[in-house]
């Protein structure tokens, strides 16, 4: 692993700054503000009694995600999705990762017949908002299942793990971990990652941008990212560890 | 006017704690997160050369907006107009209004061809939601108008007044200030008026929402939005006194 | 006020020719053909058994409006809605206003679980299509309640008042009533106001499209709209005072 | 040929009442009400300068059409087209044939690059509402081509023949002209024919819409839509030789 | 009729060589790949219990179609209707048509309350798609009609009759059975016919593609299809009359 | 590895019968129907001159694909994304998948301003359509870019390598190769791994689809992998080392 500095003086195994504001929004049973570096995104979880048509009567609950971002949360303004009335490839595709992603800590059964949707919608992005989006809208699930917990409407322990997700990139040849826009834009690979508490993998995504990538890269992505989600677990338990304030809407 | 104490404790011709935050995104030309009390609104203009093709070789500039409220901004969610595909009447109602007002004080021909967009996106809901993004948008307006007088893109003043906006209701027979969603339900009669620095008006639009008003009530409601947007038009002052911090991206 | 002549040749206080045609169509529960000069707008009342779903088991009926423009009703040829795929927002906002304003004079309780739609479609514009088409729709509704009180579905007085609506603006510093597309055009200030029988407001809808106003031009459109609603109140009588032909389908 | 009575009273080879009424709109550059009993479509031809983008340069100009019916034509109201966002395969259908209809006795080399778009928009709906729109179209059609003549913008004789069209069907076993709602739905084969002012035809659309039919029934219904369309076509002309009022807009 | 050779030698009585296909599909209940020349549509039939909402309880059973290409079916390719977020007036035209006559063959009381939805995809396009989508998916129709028998789930015999189609065209002034292509689009007039098994019509499509066509023409090309849809019959009979292989998932 | 027999009785390091037909359409560039077992998907690569807009002047190629299926294509029939009105999110996910992964292997600068369509149509779906696709796709895009090379539009070499894809999976515990749909749902973790020809990957996407997996079972799955795609890209050379008919369109 190289020591090389990187754009932002951060060494190649070095995450970012990650934060982590439980509480952001009154309304919502769970609610997180996560920046990873310039990036922030907002993840609220809402809870619905009952599960969608196709899931009644399983005695089992639903947790699902939808990714968006504002308009100008980028370097140059994207239309509305809701203007051009339908939803890009990239948005449900990480709609889709989002939901996956927190369902694999889940026991449905456990949930009961309840429906928690999160919505991750970045509001300004500096490379690696879905693997913040994950990292975050956990946050927001865990006080979405405690508000349940507290209401008495669950069966059981519905977390079976934490999980958390993160970038890593092959850039000038060098593996990095948590790129930032203008590290990703150059990067050779992409990868993303997704892994439990307890170390496991829950997602691999790799992508060659340029260049295909041999078996010795993809190891050392690999390494990376395992590094880089023990420090996100660390950084979800602590926020998780302090009492939200009395007051609260929850 | 009586001064009975609302269910915030205000009395009926006092506004919600104002907050104006300037530069909350790194990437806009200029952005404002505005509170009305909990309601939240996040502001963007966003700045590119040339305008719409109805307005090519006009030498004159554009200036519109778009509204949407975040899912979960509202006590239940709400679906996405993006996930359902079109974008219903009243977002775009107040779309047209926000575009409509801030274009009420510029001057066309001294901006040149250039757009501005503001979006103004609600994080979170608790009444008067498209009066608070008027009054931010304002805001975040000028920025965008100072970056393209940095850049020397003007052909003149650009700005011609101010504008802000405030909600006045009648709730239990008496015409209130600023309502919060709680009051707004029970508002018999619901007004939004848009007025510019200088005391006059951009837009009055009242609605009986149940019982409807006479003349003498309507005259009640004007005289309080007055003091509203007076009100307001300092807090937009203040906010736009101080400069903002030199690494600031725009 | 002014007398000075207008492009029609009327006084600043005078409507164009109203005309109200009852039992335009055969096959509606009531139905008007609506003139205000060379503005024609066909307003059908459909009444059906039964509210829409989240309106269901309160008792109560449910009246709302739809209005479109056929697509050479304009000066020149507008691409219709149906094939663009969506509604614009004008077409929704009005269709709203419409809808509200009906329901400003229904006791919606003496209704019963009944639904009125009113589609109010211009046939020809020439300004004031959506203050034609609530003076005309309010026609219609009338006999789509006769219908309903002559098969005894009523639980009650389902009418509590008319309504009706004009439009005001401000053309070369004069406010006038009722303004045709070529003073609409020209009109500093456009006002639509729409009021009951008894001279309460129901909406007021004012807009600078240039210079915003004062409040004394404010005060002279609204002391105009009040003559103009007024008027169209007696023609309103006036229709309805007739009875239907016999051999009628209604 | 039977000469059994019909609900209306009619033989089985007589047309309903027809009405042509020109100049309906002020706007319009040709517009027609055309009345086949209580069947009324309002045609309106709008003109403009140029041809779509697949045929510029071509020298030729174009004809289109688009067919819609009012919510409340029917019986029962329908939903709204451009409500549901989409057009369905009846409206496309009718426009489409239509369209074809009119282009056949168009000389698109005379018509100079010009674009003739015709609406028809049916007002009440008895039966027979594409027939009676190729009917009135047709005669809105030719005020739209004298227009472009008067201005001097054809290249020729643009109109080859004139154009007309009539429903025909078998009820009880019975062949019948110009069938109303009532015999419609009750038809055992249901036929549209289109055919030139010379006899010769356009287009033949014959459907079993029970029993499939066989080379006799056929032929008998080709006999009487040749004698329905001489007929409208007389309608047609006697409706064209006359000179619209001087004061019209066109 | 003439004996002119054409561009792929046929005479102008001859059929393009037919080929039909049964069990190409391992899932559907009836699948057929059906041949006309290189025109190539493979149609699948799919059965489901039940029927849609507006027939429930009626005790009859439904027959539906969708008709549609694949993009690269044609010379050039076409955007995917799915990309454009809707369907064209062609698509739904030919849906409806393969619907209506497969309809014409069944006896909706014996169906019971089923469903069979026949899918008519164009692999490869040369002329005649919605004949042979007809033609073959009344192959694929009757194997599905048997697996309804087979499971006991028919109230008595759900088939009146067969039905098959084809298309008949002007070329050079010569009426000529069966078009390709190339010979489409050369012809002046182009004829659909739906014709049962015992030579009755279904339908009759004929449009004027250039000149306007008279009687005796009409008479030939009805003859020609005669002769076409006897010939299309004995294919479609010979093509039942072999057992499917016994492995099959049907 | 295991040798436990699978419900085909394969072993689990065992693809299923691949084949390649190339030039199974006549209109299309390049053609190929591949099978890997029961799954059939038709791959038509369409070419034309020029690039997206946003691409102009680069003097760079495009390639891009599409992906679907037809709706019967499965065990139970699926409606049209077409008649939905939008794609849904899996089929523009394995879009994207299917054109990162050929541009992978395309020099577009060699390529020239020209763009290549990949349709993949699966026809029949039995697990790893996706994969099917990526493999059929490229041997489609070969022969597109022999057409352009034959027309001398190439600028120089412009394939770099090739690319096929394959499944593998966890099921029972075991890792297995190219899972066809009954493994499929039964799998814990589900992988798609898109290789060069030369051993290296493009793409890596790794699912828990129940338990989360750990480092060792992803080992496990790389090498089968990897053994997979080698054999598919010898299946590849086989099928383009064979010249195509001489009489074909191409």
């Amino acid at each position: 692993m190289t020591s090389m500095t990187r754009v932002d003086g951060r060494s190649a195994e070095q995450l970012r700054p990650v934060s982590i504001t439980r509480g952001w929004l009154d309304h919502a049973e769970g609610s997180v503000l996560v920046e990873f570096g310039r990036t922030r995104v907002l993840c609220a979880a809402s809870v619905t009694e009952g599960v969608p048509r196709w899931r009644r009567d399983s005695g089992e609950g639903w947790v699902t995600a939808e990714y968006a971002m504002l308009p100008r949360s980028t370097n140059t303004r994207s239309a509305r999705e809701s203007v051009k009335g339908k939803i890009g490839g990239r948005t449900m595709e990480i709609s889709r990762l989002v939901g996956r992603s927190l369902r694999a800590v889940i026991d449905h059964a456990a949930l009961g017949e309840n429906t928690i949707v999160l919505d991750c919608d970045v509001l300004q992005a500096d490379g690696g908002t879905r693997t913040a989006a994950i990292t975050g809208a956990y946050v927001a699930l865990v006080d979405a299942v405690r508000h349940l917990e507290r209401k008495g409407a669950l069966k059981g322990q519905a977390l079976i793990d934490s999980v958390s997700a993160v970038s890593v990139g092959v850039v000038g040849g060098v593996p990095m971990l948590d790129l930032c826009y203008e590290e990703d834009v150059r990067a050779d690979t992409d990868m993303n990652v997704v892994m439990t508490g307890d170390g496991r993998y829950v997602e691999v995504q790799g992508t060659a941008e340029r260049e295909p990538f041999d078996r010795k890269l993809l190891d050392g992505l690999l390494e990376l990212s395992a590094i880089g989600c023990a420090e996100l677990t660390r950084a979800q338990s602590e926020a998780l560890a302090v009492d939200l304030p009395a007051g609260s809407a929850r």
